[in-house]
């Protein structure tokens, strides 16, 4: 960590600076310009993590640069290896681009299980559909609870799909788990961190949708939250930040692609279907997506997407994502990567 | 609701809306003028909340705009008179701009007492302290847990100042319920929507921080959450929202306040602390936030900012908020409304 | 138009609206609902641009909601096809993704000569090169001005490809004609007005980088004022816009893409080295905005990057471009669009 | 400037930034830790502006920190003292809040010098009036031109009113600059640096708008371009910038005040009708404004707001005019400053 004087700081200032690093245990080394005084804070273990807004308040301190990363589990120092998540017969981070597919909420046995049935025979290998719907106002309709998780269940037996689904609070973790192979964290409740160490501790797989307005490095941490929990098959996935464009019902980050693999070895998906919002432009984002790297996608399909009780208007109906799934399977190719799509595997 | 059709929309396209219109029970006036038809729905009772995402995805339809407010309890329409939150024996939301002040983390009794009887001597009503704290990384001081919530008993016991303190997860309401007057819900669970269920049922008043890049509507909303567990002392905290810009911690929206107060009844406070992260600007902006209106404050003081555990470099020390205590008085004569500060009290 | 009135509106209220609409020589058609009233302004020729904002102010109104685009030459309603601008002996907005390379700024001869030479052997059509460079600070280059200029003029005699450069002021306009085939506006003069017209009566192509903070309704009527001197040869280029994250310079909107072609007529590029700011992020948005549709790339290309002026952190070595040009080829494709890579050439 | 190194950087690449610094003239010390080496940067002069740029390119370089700030005569270094402009017989950025008041536009002799009687009347100092109007679409209302600046010479005649207009591109300045006590550069040609020098040449006080997203940092070295044409009259002009929130025109950064304040000695000022963009708002926002030490207000004010032909939506009438002067005083009071109403200059 390096503390920057300012030019008018004080011999006094200077030393009390020093003498709260040194009370630390820590080593201080100045450095004394021509026009200012810089101190280099040195340690054996990792610095205090809130050791810069600390010293950020000392009289005569302009700024406090950070050298090192907050985040430690998530980044490539301590795993050089890119993280694999194995699950059911396939994994998430490898060379195939994983396709997650299904409608917004469980809404009947009927509609699950027949968006089960299409988006297998697509390519997806695994299906998504909420038991549990976070909704923006207290009168919109907010899922089926356990009876949503049954057909879930049953739509795996069936079809062999694994399963995704949202938990939204610390209780439900136990009741939820037999019923999922990853469990979902939503954009609203990425840093409820009871919750992530909740999932944490359940030991299934867990991806974590990005905040609305969540840095990346924040979203690193809130992955530390599970990580230091002994589980080690975290994901992420890009939906879409909050600008102020409205075209969009989000700004899709591509970039936050290739920035959290610089940063992490943990695997990232993408999801056209919130960050747009509006079903002709979730084919795009997927396409992009595929092709800045992404290691998975998570697409809102519905049998009747003007009659789903949420989010129709970004859900593909059948056709569309049968239509969808050979063009990413190109684009993934044309990357180095594949996305088995019905039409490759029927070959 | 109005449904806007495209130019180019098809007469059997808008057959379509209409009959899914009369589907649900609802009236269609169509209104077909040179250029487009536009459709007007009506109901006798509330609209369904996602109607618009619903009909936004039929074929031919450009847009749809809601004409009513999806928010019905924190609104005007029903509740004509301003919300006052009794708190031991005086009222959020009346003449007086009720200052909250303390330390952001409870870190031991002597800080906490001394800081309780600092604040309340120079005319704060309110002790704010964090016993159970959210942090960024998991390897931050995350709080004394329930030996936090007795040293904030005892501070109520020996100064008569109010507590407030931030509740983190549904199973800990029932915990803190008896020793706080009302409940913190901070601005990362400011969607945690099964927390705002719970304590709306534990029956105390309830401040509600603004969300990271929450939109005011989104506030309402929030706040529905917990009128609608018949819950009716629900308060409003401006905190500062992300913006791109990094020489505040976060862009304070002080035309949050009178925006509130335009579409709702309830208080809404601000906090100066967290809106600029940085010492200096505290005092300008809590002295902005009074101006514009804010039924109170929320200032986070410490004994000693430079050895605080947490946001030291946004706490105040005693002499700087002794100072602005009389200031803010003075401000809020100015506009019509009064801080008790300590100065006014001794005179 | 509608305007939408206060349930509490009063019958005055309504009478004041309706009086001030039909003063303009416009028809107001009432609808009373059970709860409120709704007007709606229809006429025979397009609306005042800002009667949405003269409404908006009278007593008992709530809202006003415009029916109709504000833009009317870039959008598809007068202009049934997509624009292909004829550039030597290529199009932009066909099939083929046109490939733009080169410098920041144009350094020396023989800097740009070298980078003409090896941009053209790996497929680009056009070559970018800053002879006038707006810089956020007064002490940084600015460019070599006409020099620059003519420096331009000889790669591109010598190597056969088209010139983009940046113009910065109506003055210069006239200056700059002769030796470019593509005027560029830049982020920060997208709503500078005057230099919009004058390149406008100009009679070359333009290409519009989106502002820093633009929405795409007020790109397309930056558009507008180009188009409105009889100059149809307009193009946008989504360059990033500006957001709260910092791991990238700008946050690269790639929804752009497919929303401005849904909205326009208008070719649409994107620039992946200013969005991304960083060398390792150019080529996975250059792939994804191939794959969102972009109808053209720019792309900054400098013999030495580490030695550049300006940007050298954004741009690629030849090396670097070589390597991404099949890559794009590839995936372009995957959409079935082409890309003329310099290996694909050489086939 | 710091130039931290990542940890797996190889003695060969820090040979190859040391020997890249020393190129330039400069020296390089390094301080070789166990985790990481950092190569700290000195010279003797002010460091090319692009520095961090050029070095960040380099493989092995993680971060480049720049200790040093880009912006030279606005800030205090160099002027420890505040800049007060003088204007007429008074001056900005001493103990009175200026207040700046009138149209949005310049419509008709009529209008302007009521609206000129109106303001001086109740307290204001200066005259706004845009004679050239910049216009998101170019089928709105873009001023008188020359006959706006003819009545506002006649206003300043009759009324001892200062006046300041708008001058949107370099050429117009020499025609505006008779006419005008104080050019206005607009958010959208915030980084128009052409118009920034001419303006600067001028002579005459200079006030920059923020840019619709621009640093504050960035508007400081906006200012460079004008005071590096030894013209020392700047003052800034805060009017909101552009976040997600919908509620509001613009969100106010009131923050910027003081943040300014520190890092400046130019004067800055607020304009709560921009920010606002609704007129129930504008009061709310200028009273906070001056509760957090503007030293000037800027607030349009129309005889007949519902029928300006701009901006009637956030101007204030007469009577709401000369309501809100007297709470501007009385807040300017409590915090040690004054605003001269019209009511103070009565007793």
């Amino acid at each position: 960590m390096i503390v920057v004087m300012e030019p008018s700081a004080t011999g006094g200032q200077i030393d009390a600076v020093v003498s709260r690093v040194k009370d630390l245990g820590l080593g201080a080394h100045l450095s004394a310009g021509e026009e200012r005084t810089i101190i280099g804070v040195v340690g054996t273990s990792p610095l205090p993590p809130t050791l810069d807004e600390m010293l950020e308040v000392y009289p005569g301190v302009e700024r406090v640069l950070r050298v090192t990363k907050k985040y430690k589990l998530s980044g490539w120092d301590f795993h050089p290896r890119k993280t694999r998540i194995p699950v059911l017969d396939f994994e998430i981070g490898g060379d195939e681009v994983i396709v997650i597919a299904g409608p917004c909420s469980v809404e009947s046995e009927e509609q699950t299980l027949a968006t089960a049935r299409a988006v297998k025979a697509a390519g997806a290998k695994i299906l998504r559909g909420g038991a549990y719907k976070p909704r923006t106002s207290p009168y919109e309709f907010r899922g089926l609870g356990t009876r949503g998780l049954e057909i879930l269940a049953q739509a795996r037996a069936e079809t062999g799909l694994a399963i995704i689904t949202e938990v939204m609070t610390p209780a439900d973790v136990e009741t939820i788990a037999p019923y999922t192979d990853i469990f979902q964290i939503g954009a609203r409740n990425c840093q409820n961190y009871y919750l992530l160490e909740e999932v944490g501790k359940a030991g299934k797989p867990v991806m974590l949708k990005r905040g609305m307005s969540m840095t990346i490095e924040e979203w690193l941490l809130a992955a530390e939250y599970v990580l230091s929990q002994d589980n080690p098959n975290v994901m992420f996935c890009e939906r879409g930040i909050r600008t102020y464009e409205t075209q969009t019902r989000n700004t899709f980050d591509v970039a936050a692609v290739p920035v959290v693999q610089r940063l992490s070895h943990l695997p990232i998906l993408v999801d056209p279907s919130h960050a747009s919002g509006k079903r002709p432009f979730v084919g795009p984002l997927a396409l992009a997506g595929v092709a800045a790297g992404a290691d998975g996608l998570m697409i809102e399909v519905h049998p009747n997407p003007d009659h789903a009780l949420s989010d129709g208007n970004q859900s593909l109906n059948f056709a569309e994502f049968d239509e969808l799934m050979p063009r990413l399977s190109a684009v993934a190719a044309a990357v180095g990567r594949r996305v088995e799509s019905g039409a490759t595997v029927a070959r």
